[in-house]
């Protein structure tokens, strides 16, 4: 018994399970591993680097006859990075945060099914109306970067399938098992879009510490802030968006005090000089609030299957409580 | 198709769909037409005011034959309060924020079944340990009173679900069609806690432009602060917890200088002064963060009806799309 989507039929993909496309972490080997486990594997292109794309998209193309994906950052990118992409035929472009205007001619020019991320009814409409195959409707609750003044995905998700319909919606935010991905299906949408789960695999490129902080990490010390993108002295628009992440001392040592730290020069070269030293490491851990169901580090592969028949499982059993069964054995 | 649960089965009742015990709103009247529609009707017991108690208490028991309980604030009510609501047999006594630990033996030792809602891990062991009967998993996006520091209800459900087992749980805030209910059911509780969707309602005892306001409300209005408590004098413990609101002019005036406002008794005058002479209500309207989803103002009945036949449809939609068909016209 297969979940059917809008999204499983127009990719041909087996599963209504895509990759969140996370920058630098979602290489081509993880994309590669999720597509021919029947998701959809999204390369994280992030701000466009050349370097990493040529090698990343490569390996993916490679890597996989299934359909794939790549994201960019909308704000951060230049059309050669999407035309540099479109060269190895993606099945599907996703633009995450800022305009996606500049680059949808050029994609729908292309094969590619064109995703457009969103975090408020706004973002959304324009999604709508600049052509959107697929929109993302992103919730506070992702890990790694989001809006600064979001929406929950439990309550976002089914209002922008509302106002998309028949534009198939994907829910971000939360969804970490089986359980969330039944969830995003019950809400409407056509599928799910995960992240952090997928950190804690062995195909990411991560630290093997960055593994194993999501897999010990806890939903409840995760929390929302652009103090390290300022800290680290990243690009990010800030006054639009903000960072989930484990805990942090730089977090600890400047929360709520974001002017300050940007006019502080002194407090950015001691960011760097932490690093140097090892102190700290260049990244924080972005994860989002359901890290807390993370607890094991299994192959890209098998989570796919996991998530898939958990998936399954959850929707065959919600409502279907036999009298005197226990719990979870009802089915 | 009814949504069988452990909630319907242990309790009796026909749909999972448990009206939110909205202190003063929530009265007899809603309560026992939600629960003769065959949702689980709860009186808003609030601070256990034995005036409003002994009126509402008697107009749900003679409204209704079926199943009906009754809300209580842990940290404001003694004991008397809960022996009021119990010679009345209600089928439910729901404790909320605070220790419930000193109401518990003497409800235990009564026909009523336990709940006890929680806003964190911690509190959710606790209510394990003392012996909860069904456990409400509340959310950030609730309207009205939560944690201060809370978890939102997609992530944080299923959390609450594998530790509590085989205690059955419930989930609440964010909810406010069937389409909630299917997601919560989907992440393994045994149904849905719904508050804000009720206030709209014909029977609800508010204003009837607090109604009118919860169907102009936008979620992205909706707010989490304690500046409307502190403001207006509540004994509410504004360290704890802060209540979803939509917008107010105190609001805007205050965000983010809870404590000098708790410092300021002429300000605090001034909001007495702006109630007396009408320039704002006594209450703000506490909304929950799903308020977009809420557009008209049914009978109670029409809406848990229609509640559970969204949430049927929702689930037997969900993963189950047929090609060439458009979203919504599969089944």
């Amino acid at each position: 018994m297969a979940l059917l989507t809008e999204l499983t039929e127009s990719l041909g993909i087996r599963h209504p399970i895509v990759l969140a496309p996370m920058g630098g972490s979602a290489g081509g080997a993880l994309a590669a591993a999720v597509s021919r486990a029947g998701g959809l594997g999204m390369l994280g292109g992030g701000y466009g680097e050349r370097a990493w794309l040529e090698r990343e998209l490569a390996l993916v193309a490679e890597g996989t006859d299934e359909p794939w994906g790549v994201g960019f950052l909308s704000w951060a990118i230049d059309a050669e990075a999407v035309e540099q992409a479109l060269e190895f035929n993606p099945a599907a472009v996703m633009l995450s945060f800022g305009d996606p205007g500049p680059f949808v001619e050029r994609i729908r020019r292309s094969d590619a099914v064109l995703i457009v991320q969103v975090t408020d009814l706004e973002e959304a409409r324009r999604a709508v109306d600049v052509g959107a195959d697929v929109i993302v409707a992103q919730g506070t609750e992702s890990g790694g970067h989001g809006a600064r003044h979001g929406r929950s995905t439990l309550p976002f998700v089914p209002l922008v399938v509302d106002l998309a319909a028949p534009v198939p919606v994907l829910a971000a935010g939360g969804i970490a098992d089986g359980r969330g991905v039944a969830a995003a299906l019950a809400l409407g949408a056509a599928g799910a879009l995960i992240g952090t789960r997928f950190q804690a695999t062995a195909e990411a490129l991560v630290d093997p510490s960055v593994r194993q902080a999501i897999v010990e990490g806890r939903g409840q010390d995760t929390e929302r802030s652009a103090v390290l993108d300022v800290a680290r002295g990243a690009r990010w628009p800030t006054h639009k968006y903000t960072a989930r992440t484990l805990g942090h001392p730089y977090l600890d040592r400047w929360r709520g005090r974001e002017a300050e730290l940007a006019g502080d020069a002194q407090a950015r070269q001691d960011y760097q000089d932490d690093v140097a030293r090892g102190a700290i490491t260049s990244l924080p851990v972005w994860a989002g609030e359901a890290v807390d169901l993370i607890t094991d580090l299994p192959s890209a592969a098998d989570l796919v299957t996991t998530l898939a028949v958990q998936a399954e499982e959850a929707l065959a059993r919600a409502g279907r409580h036999r009298p005197n069964d226990r719990r979870g054995e009802g089915s």
